[in-house]
C-alpha cells in the first residue's frame, strides 16, 4: 500500500514515497520528477548496503536509459568525515558529474548525511535523491539537513539541502539487525513524545509489531513519524525556533556518542538514554510528575536503553555538550517534555542541575525525588 | 568619500561600503548590523595580509567589546584545499564559535571563498562578512559564491552564501604588488566587457589612474564594477541563466590556471588570457569584427596578458574544460562578446572549433581571419 508524505517547504516541496517494492521501480520515480537521461548520477552507498540493493537499484535505472556512478563508503558513523567526503567528490568529478546531475543515497543516516552533503556542495548544489534503507533514516531523510563530522564534534560542517524526492523502500528494511530496529524505533517515538501523545501510545502498543518488521504497522509508523517531523520542518526549515524541539533526548545523546566514540552506541540508542534524561529534567524542573516513567516505559518496550553506563565520565559530558550546536552563546537550552506528547525549549538551564541530572541518568532514574 | 553599493537579493540583501579608512571602523559598522557581543567572531586572514591589517580590525572589534578568534592561513590559492578547510573549521570550534557568531574573511579572493565556505557550512550557516584587500575581491564580494578546490578542479566544492556586509577600506589596497592590482582591474573591466561598454572604455582611458591606484578612480571603479555584478546576481542568485555572463573568459581562464597549476598565473592574467580568447572565438563565430583587437588594446593598457604560452599544452587545457562546471551534459558552452559591452552565453561549441581558438590565442590571435 503506498503511503505519501508531501514536505511542504515551497519551491523546495518534495514527497516521500512509502512502500514495498519501490527499489526495482526507482527509474519510473526518477523520470516523474524530471532527472536527466544525459548526466550521470552518483549511487552513494555503503559496504554492508550494497551487496543487497544496489544491483536492483542500478538495473532499474540503467535499463531505464540513465547512466549511473557508483560509491560506496565503509559502514558506519566513521564515513562522515571530510576525507570521505573528499573521496565522494572524486567519484563524482571522475564520474563526470555535472548541473544536471544527482546525488542518490542508498542507505541509512550516514550515507545520506554524506551524500546529502555532497549534493550540497558538488558545484555548489545539485540535485539530492534520498533512497532509505533503515528505520532511523526516516527521521534524517526529512529536513534536508546533512552534514559531516569534525574530530572534535559532530554535524560540524553542514548545510540544509532538501532532496527531490525520497523513496521508502519496505522491502529494504527487512535484512536490518534487531540492534537497528530498535534504534530506528527511538526516533519514530521521539516523533510522538514531541508532538502527538496518541501516537508515542501506539508505539508502544504496537511495539511487538514494529520490532518484528510487520509491514503495515511500519508502514503506518514511518508514515506517522514522518509526518510530525515534516509539519515541523515546515513551520522552520532553517532550525531557526520550532524546529529544536526535534532535538528531544540529542543534547545528552550526543554527548554519549561523542564521548564513547562514534560506534559504541548507536545513535537511536543514544537518544533514547538522552531522552530518559530529558524526562528527570522535566521532573526536576517540576513540569511533569511521572514522566520519567512512562517515558521509559515505552523506550523499553522497543528495547532501548535508558540509563547511562558508568565509563561514561560526568566531566566529559559536560565538555562535549559545550560544543554542541545546542549550547549558544554561553547559555544550556534542552528540549524538556511538559506531558507525553508536549514539549518545550528551555533556555538558562544551569549547569549544576545538568550534572545532577546526568548521576540520575547513570542509576536509571532511581535518585531522583 | 563613502560608496555604498546595495546588493538586492532580498531578504539576503546587503550592503558594500566603499571608502578609505573602514578598517580602523569596522565595529562600528559590525554593531550597525547587529552582530553579537557574547558569541566570538573567527577572522580568517592570511599570512601576506595579517602583518599589515589584522591589528588594526581586532583593536577595533575588542575595544569595542567584540571577541575575536583568528585563523591566519597560507597565503596563495593552495589554502582553498579541503586540508585548510578543516584547520579552519578546527579553530572556529576551538575558539566557541556559535550560531549568532560570524566569519569575517580579510584578504583577497582566496580567503573570502574560503572563510565564506566555512561560514556557510560552520553548523550549517553562520554570518559572513567580507573586509577585501584587493581589487579581484571586488568581483568575489558579490554574489554570494563561495567555495574550496578539489585537486582534480577548481571550486568544485562550494555554496551559496550571501555576506552580511562588505567592508571595502581602499587603504588596503596600497600594499597591493603591481601584477596584483592589474589581475584585479581584469575583473574590473570585465564587468565592463558583458554589460555597459561606456565603462569598459572608461577602465582603458583611466589605466594610468588605475594602475597608480588613484583613490578616486580605483572608488568609481570599484563602485562600478561591483554595481554591473550586483544588478546581474540580483536577476539571478542560484546561477540559473543570466548569471553565465560573469563568466566572461572564465573557461579558459579556469582551464589555464588548472594546467599551470594553481600560482603561475593570477586569476585575473588567467582570464585575461580567457577574454582575448573569447573576442577570438567571437570572430570565428561572425558576432563581432575587430572585436580580438578592440578587447586585448583595454587588457594591455592595464598591464595583463593577451597570449597563451607554448607550455601549456592544448590537450591538457582542453580536458581541464571538460571538468569545468561550465561543460552540460556533454556540450560547450562559452560566454561569447556581440560587442564591446555586450555578451550571449553560446551552446553547442563544437570541439574542434575550440581547439582552433587555442592555436591562434597562442599567437596572440594573429593568425585568425
Amino acid at each position: 500500500m503506498m503511503r505519501t508524505v508531501h514536505v511542504e517547504l515551497g519551491e523546495r516541496s518534495y514527497p516521500i514515497y512509502i512502500d514495498s517494492g519501490l527499489l526495482p521501480k526507482a527509474a519510473a520515480y526518477l523520470i516523474k520528477h524530471g532527472m536527466s537521461m544525459k548526466s550521470p548520477h552518483l549511487i552513494v552507498t555503503d559496504d554492508k548496503v550494497a551487496p543487497y540493493h544496489l544491483e536492483t537499484l542500478r538495473t532499474s535505472l540503467e535499463q531505464a536509459g540513465f547512466k549511473t556512478v557508483v560509491s560506496i563508503v565503509k559502514s558506519g558513523e566513521g564515513s562522515k568525515s571530510l576525507q570521505v567526503f573528499e573521496e565522494v567528490m572524486t567519484s563524482a568529478i571522475q564520474g563526470g558529474l555535472d548541473r544536471s546531475s544527482s546525488v542518490i543515497a542508498l542507505g541509512g543516516g550516514v550515507v545520506g548525511d554524506l551524500a546529502g552533503f555532497v549534493a550540497a556542495t558538488y558545484m555548489r548544489g545539485i540535485a539530492f535523491i534520498q533512497m532509505p534503507t533503515t528505520i532511523l533514516a526516516h527521521d534524517s531523510s526529512v529536513g534536508g539537513k546533512v552534514a559531516v563530522n569534525h574530530p572534535l564534534a559532530k554535524n560540524m560542517i553542514g548545510a540544509f539541502h532538501q532532496p527531490e524526492l525520497v523513496l521508502y523502500d519496505l522491502d529494504t528494511l527487512k535484512t536490518l539487525p534487531p540492534r537497528e530496529v530498535s534504534a530506528g524505533l527511538a526516533e519514530m517515538v521521539k516523533h510522538g513524545l514531541i508532538k502527538d501523545q496518541a501516537f508515542a501510545y501506539w508505539c508502544k502498543e504496537h511495539a511487538a509489531e514494529l520490532l518484528a518488521l510487520d509491514q503495515d504497522a511500519l508502514g503506518y509508523g514511518l508514515q506517522r513519524g514522518v509526518s510530525i517531523k515534516a509539519e515541523v520542518v515546515s513551520q522552520d526549515e532553517r532550525e531557526g525556533g520550532l524546529r529544536a524541539i526535534l532535538n528531544l533526548g540529542h543534547t545528552i545523546g550526543h554527548a554519549i556518542e561523542a564521548v564513547a566514540g562514534y560506534g559504541e552506541f548507536l545513535h537511536g540508542e543514544a537518544i533514547s538514554i538522552g531522552m530518559a534524561g530529558s524526562a528527570l529534567l522535566a521532573e526536576a524542573l517540576s513540569r511533569g510528575e511521572g514522566l520519567h516513567a512512562e517515558t521509559t516505559a515505552m523506550l523499553k518496550a522497543l528495547n532501548l536503553p535508558v540509563v547511562l553506563p558508568d565509563h561514561l565520565k560526568e566531566d566529559d559530558l559536560m565538555a562535549a555538550m559545550k560544543h554542541d550546536k545546542k549550547f549558544k552563546e554561553g547559555t544550556m537550552i534542552f528540549v524538556v517534555p511538559d506531558s507525553i506528547g508536549s514539549v518545550s525549549i528551555v533556555k538558562d538551564i544551569p549547569e549544576q542541575l545538568v550534572r545532577d541530572i546526568l548521576k540520575q541518568l547513570r542509576k536509571g532514574g532511581e535518585a531522583h525525588v
